[in-house]
């Protein structure tokens, strides 16, 4: 019997109790990759160790005079705009912290089957571009507006359905001013690089990364609701496959620390010397600014306030916090959680569902302090 | 009981057969990356593409004027040099394909428990630096010298071994022409990023990357042969653990393809169209230069010659070749290998040590062709 493009893309599934990571799963952690947590420690991810995942292959966009970023749909006015035009139009810098919207997936029983995050998906850049809602205003969106599409040039398939990724907004968060969409063409002052949309990608600040459509060719004013794949399909909050869900937006609350003192090559257990240790890291929400972070040195029983610095104008960003820890020697299991400014914080028991989205389970870092004595 | 390093560090292990990747080998597939192999279209890799395996943690080593690179042991003028005086040095730019020695390892059957790589643990950069020759006459190595020995920033514990990272050279490998040993500090026309050893990282072209220490900090020249961890207890080619094995040295022949069509985003079986596909990829040794290269689209039963360019005078950087296949309706396995001038070639049976080393198994990359009378 003839085999068809359905039976090489399999429905979404859940791990079985006990079941390792399968060759599929590796696949995708060998090619994409996560933020080594010791980079937080600068507030500007180094070119290279910003998470990255792509869903497809990275497409070849080589620089070309002809390529153009077409606005068009429901306006008055269709734009086909080279990037040399684009870059012509006023541009903003903003410095946003990017999560993966499945990032803390591969920690969750059971373990939906997909890219396998541990929690270190997620990296700050600075994106400059033109504001969204003045390419918007420029093509004049036409009043039946109800969404804005965005195409990107990468294809693939996925569950069965072949596609080139692409994403709506609501017209309201498009043309929005909190936070400010941007069509990106420099991150870090630099050309993007092709793992981050080369030439031009979307920033959504505060919403998570499957928003924030790469290698983006295609605008498109829609008037009614999309419905793409990645839509209504993949990015929904699911309890069990039948259900519609709730759609994946926003950013929840997180907080990381940087894993202190130095590492077991294989099992990445912490050693650290007895005496004062400094705990650091980072935290960001996209749903309001981070107002408080606690740390908990014996697993979550108790736990203390961190130090948070301001925020510095970078409303989204991430922000540095830290805490002294006096470590005695023994086994202790390291956690932090951050607050934001309406009430959202880290839960200590999983929220779980089925794509593993928005999971922001607190982390837990085990550190061995071992007995001077002990020590030759 | 009192726990001790070495209760939280275990020895080398393989995987029960079935056992799917544990935890700690996510850990470090989810911080370590490979090329994405599309990326082979590139004659230089891309920042942030190329492959990354830190041991330990990245270490934090910002511009620091009193920082310095020392050359000392069995030298007569033991030298301490900040970066500056370093880079006053003559320097020489050269194109390299840098290896994991691990690359392939989680293909294995039994599997090493270490980083799972599976093909893409590769990728080829410009570095910059000053040839290790001159640092070392310039030194005055005594006449008893045997090894010289680098050492790293890097910290950690592996197998219960506390260690700053070390490897050592032979002296005529250190001194040596053939190649040409540099301690690089330019990468692509740029500083070295934090996770590729800034500021400073040994690079010996040709070799496995387990030779070019990162982070530099420490040339020692010593009068008996180096028996480091990451010497004489890793990087071996043992068959059993009670073996000295042979040690890790120069790469073996590969050759890689780039998948082609477009992926499933899960399974990432290859989905092309019928009719004509050319082939492309890199092809490299680090033992002789590449010679010829084979394509089988038939699952490794019978084998064509590719189109292999020219090096350009790029002895250590991989090679382009195409091929063009007719592809028809099915389901076909695409595989590709690299033959070398002194005879190395890949071979179709899995080469197996214990540590999953200097493993060049041919790759195997399914692609389903649809029945165009299916497609909608």
């Amino acid at each position: 019997m003839t085999r068809r493009l359905s039976d090489v893309s399999a429905p979404a599934r859940l791990a079985s109790p006990g079941e390792g990571l399968g060759a599929d799963e590796l696949a995708l952690a060998a090619r994409n990759h996560g933020l080594p947590l010791e980079a937080m420690r600068y507030d500007l991810t180094p070119p290279g160790l910003h998470y990255v995942l792509t869903h497809y292959d990275i497409p070849h966009l080589p620089d070309d005079p002809d390529r153009r970023l077409t606005v068009n749909g429901r306006v008055r006015r269709p734009l086909s705009l080279s990037l040399e035009e684009l870059r012509a139009h006023p541009c903003v810098t903003t410095r946003v912290t990017m999560e993966c919207a499945g990032n803390g997936r591969a920690l969750l029983t059971p373990r939906p089957v997909s890219q396998p995050w541990l929690v270190e998906a997620v990296g700050t850049a600075e994106w400059t571009g033109v504001p969204l809602r003045l390419l918007l205003t420029e093509a004049g969106v036409e009043p039946d507006a109800v969404d804005v599409v965005f195409t990107g040039a990468d294809h693939g398939v996925e569950r069965g359905v072949e596609q080139d990724y692409q994403r709506g907004l609501p017209l309201h968060v498009a043309l929005g001013e909190e936070p400010e969409v941007l069509v990106a063409h420099a991150m870090n002052g630099a050309p993007l690089p092709p793992q981050h949309g080369s030439p031009l990608r979307l920033v959504v600040p505060g919403w998570y990364g499957m928003a924030h459509v790469k290698w983006l060719r295609e605008i498109t004013v829609v008037d009614t609701a999309f419905t793409g794949f990645q839509q209504s399909v993949a990015y929904r909050l699911r309890q069990v496959p039948e259900e519609e869900g709730e759609p994946v937006t926003r950013i929840a609350p997180r907080a990381l620390l940087i894993p202190p003192g130095f590492p077991d090559f294989m099992s990445r257990t912490r050693v650290v010397s007895a005496g004062p240790v400094t705990l650091e890291g980072r935290a960001w929400s996209g749903r309001a600014p981070v107002t408080s972070v606690e740390v908990s040195t014996d697993d979550g029983l108790t736990w203390r306030s961190a130090v948070l610095e301001p925020g510095r104008g970078h409303r989204w960003a991430w922000r540095r916090w830290s805490f002294t820890w006096p470590a005695a020697p023994g086994d202790h299991v390291l956690s932090v959680r951050a607050h934001d400014g309406v009430g959202n914080s880290q839960p200590l028991q999983q929220p779980w569902n089925r794509g593993g989205f928005a999971n922001n389970l607190v982390q837990r870092v085990p550190v061995f302090c071992p007995d001077p004595a002990d020590m030759t």
